[in-house]
């Protein structure tokens, strides 16, 4: 009864906050950042205890830090809702509308998805960004965190209740699993009921569980396996530079390069250089035959790093015949994340553009930029690997659906 | 391994579908409709080796209706076909575009969803629209009917596919299961690998065996408890009209209404005369007490009447307090088909509009417009109840999604 008394109650919550206006909407978020300000000390103290337990327990640094919560990470999370509330909102849109032939008038109205669940790991901040991103878009959101962050995410919720009841809204508008079991998760992923949409943030395991399981419809975000396909005639100097950038401004993201595929007729010219600055950069690379020919410190790539998002200062690099078989080895291990080709020949271009099957497709650029911050689009929910609802990065505009609005005097069907 | 090699050759096909010119695809269109008349009578006989069968397994006559296929039925499928190939292309629309200032360029192509798979029942012409829809907006398609149709399905399904062979086109690129037991369209719906979306349409057990089961992305279509509640004040005569419409147009379908709610105060007015002009056309009543006073051959309805999709020359009819009542009756038992008020109190319209959560939301007209053709969107795959990627009647738009195309000359990200 646990998932369904949440979820029943954000269900209820939600036919409020559909209705909100805009202006409360904002206040809400102003005064949810003013109040995440107000309370820093206590959520350090509180993330703190999280922390503590996590090192107990032997959880890796990389995965303490996305923990760690700092006044300047609080200070992010509120200039986050600031940002939200400055964003346009999308609900009340019309996308379309006519007047039939017999008079009926026809509208496609933007409208909120209904209640949103988010499914996520370690970092505390998706809290603050989910709440932000689901209320202005009019929806009510259950989050179910980290077992590691539970208290950090159980004080940030809290906060936000707090406000929302001080506004006068229900409160269940935002829901927190406090019981972070497996097995409450595996009730959350089957309440359609209740729950209109449930987005997983996180690990291929975590995805893959919520394929398996879920009754809800899914957005699926994230898994990153992405190429820099260079080919014969790439700019050699552009090619590097956008490497470098794709791998190690922020390894440890979705939109990171992970394998490079190289023309072969070109091996000779870019892999001794790329090479050198990539080991610059602490990066580890595994690569075929001939790229361990030409970077002899490379380790020997097997079929698994073909097929793995390391998120990490590991590359794999493979030389390829032609244009062709980069293409079908990214259909092959690809995720559908973000694709690149480094060309001049125009024809080649089009043909990777046109032929991989991607979220975001690029001609001589850094694959770090399938962003919605980048893309222009404000803040964020996550990056849509799938084909349904939304593909790329997921604005406000994507926690929306539609309905039609339709308008007569008396109008039958003949 | 049977399914996975059907749709893995489905995938591969699908690679050559995306790519064909508009121009091609229509010409396999016109040359389908043109073989669907040139192979009548061999469909005509084919088909009554199923009819035959399914009236030897006691098949119900609505069943058997549905099944059975006829000259004029046929032309009605070329005739579809035809029609589709008459439609804009959605594919290679570009929806958004801008250069950021850094000069790179991002623009939003719409392109095919993939391989789609569509569990359907009894009716062969499904097979027709369903490869025609699929085909005009580059997607494969995977077909799984009903197993009384079968034989009809399959030699539909041999027309097309010689049609595709004759132009040169994968042959792949439309798959039917001739194996029609539960395990293989369970399998099916695990076949997330190759098939990007999977749609059922046809009765609720069927949608919520793929709610339950399916791995793959669904888009559920079809089931269909509407509602018209007549507001105290809402035009009796119109309301008389609308509701004979809405019920006896065509009773057998998803936007037929099903569940009548009154208006307490008018419930005088209304009944006895709407009763009259239901029970002139067949129509059996259940209702609540106040209906049964009004209407003495009404049946008593129970609590099971208000969830029942009847289909059927069947309705239910509830004297409600007021406009709360109703609105929280449809949000109790509407399926978030299709739902209407009839009245002329402009709040209560404005309220009903607003808080209804359903793919179309009426004033004063027949729920019976809810459809691909009447909206003016050509023919249509079916009608979306759910939230996710589309919702109402779906066309060839609804067929695809997109992904985002990003031209540079070396940016990388800071």
């Amino acid at each position: 009864m646990y998932i369904e008394n949440l979820c029943s109650a954000a269900k209820e919550a939600e036919i409020e906050i559909a209705q909100l206006s805009t202006k409360i909407k904002n206040q809400i978020l102003l005064k949810s950042a003013k109040a995440l300000l107000d309370n820093m000390e206590n959520i350090l103290k509180i993330n703190e205890i999280d922390v503590k337990n996590a090192k107990e327990n032997g959880v890796k640094a990389a995965f303490i830090d996305r923990l760690t919560l700092t006044p300047d990470r609080i200070k992010g999370m509120a200039q986050g809702l600031e940002e939200i509330a400055a964003l346009n909102d999308p609900v009340g849109e019309f996308l379309y509308g006519k007047t039939l032939p017999n008079g009926l008038i026809i509208q496609q109205k933007r409208v909120p998805l209904g209640v949103i669940a988010i499914i996520f790991e370690s970092r505390p901040n998706v809290t603050a960004d989910a709440f932000g991103l689901c209320l202005k878009s009019g929806n009510a959101v259950v989050l179910r965190g980290g077992k590691e962050a539970i208290n950090t995410n159980i004080a940030i919720v809290k906060i936000f209740k707090d406000v929302l009841k001080e506004c006068g809204v229900n409160e269940n508008a935002v829901q927190i699993l406090e019981d972070t079991s497996h097995e409450t998760a595996n009730k959350l992923m089957k309440a359609h009921k209740y729950v209109d949409v449930l987005i997983p943030r996180g690990s291929a395991r975590l995805i893959n569980s919520v394929i398996e399981n879920s009754t809800i419809p899914c957005i699926q975000t994230g898994i990153g396996n992405c190429h820099i396909f260079v080919d014969e005639n790439g700019k050699i100097e552009d090619a590097i530079n956008i490497i470098i950038n794709a791998k190690t401004q922020r390894p440890g993201v979705c939109n990171a390069v992970e394998t490079l595929l190289i023309h072969k007729n070109i091996a000779g010219n870019i892999l001794p250089e790329l090479g050198k600055q990539l080991i610059a950069k602490n990066v580890e690379i595994r690569g075929d035959e001939t790229v361990n020919q030409y970077i002899p410190t490379s380790l020997k790539a097997t079929e698994e790093d073909w097929a793995t998002e390391y998120e990490d200062y590991i590359v794999a690099i493979k030389t390829v015949e032609n244009i062709d078989e980069a293409i079908k080895h990214i259909g092959t291990y690809g995720t559908r994340h973000s694709e690149c080709i480094i060309t001049e020949n125009y024809t080649n271009a089009q043909k990777f553009l046109n032929e991989i099957d991607a979220a975001a497709v690029y001609v001589n650029a850094s694959t770090r930029f399938t962003d919605g911050g980048q893309f222009g689009f404000g803040a964020e929910i996550g990056i849509s690997t799938q084909k349904l609802h939304a593909r790329g990065p997921m604005g406000l505009k994507e926690l929306t659906t539609t309905k039609y609005v339709i308008m007569g005097n008396g109008q039958v069907r003949e």
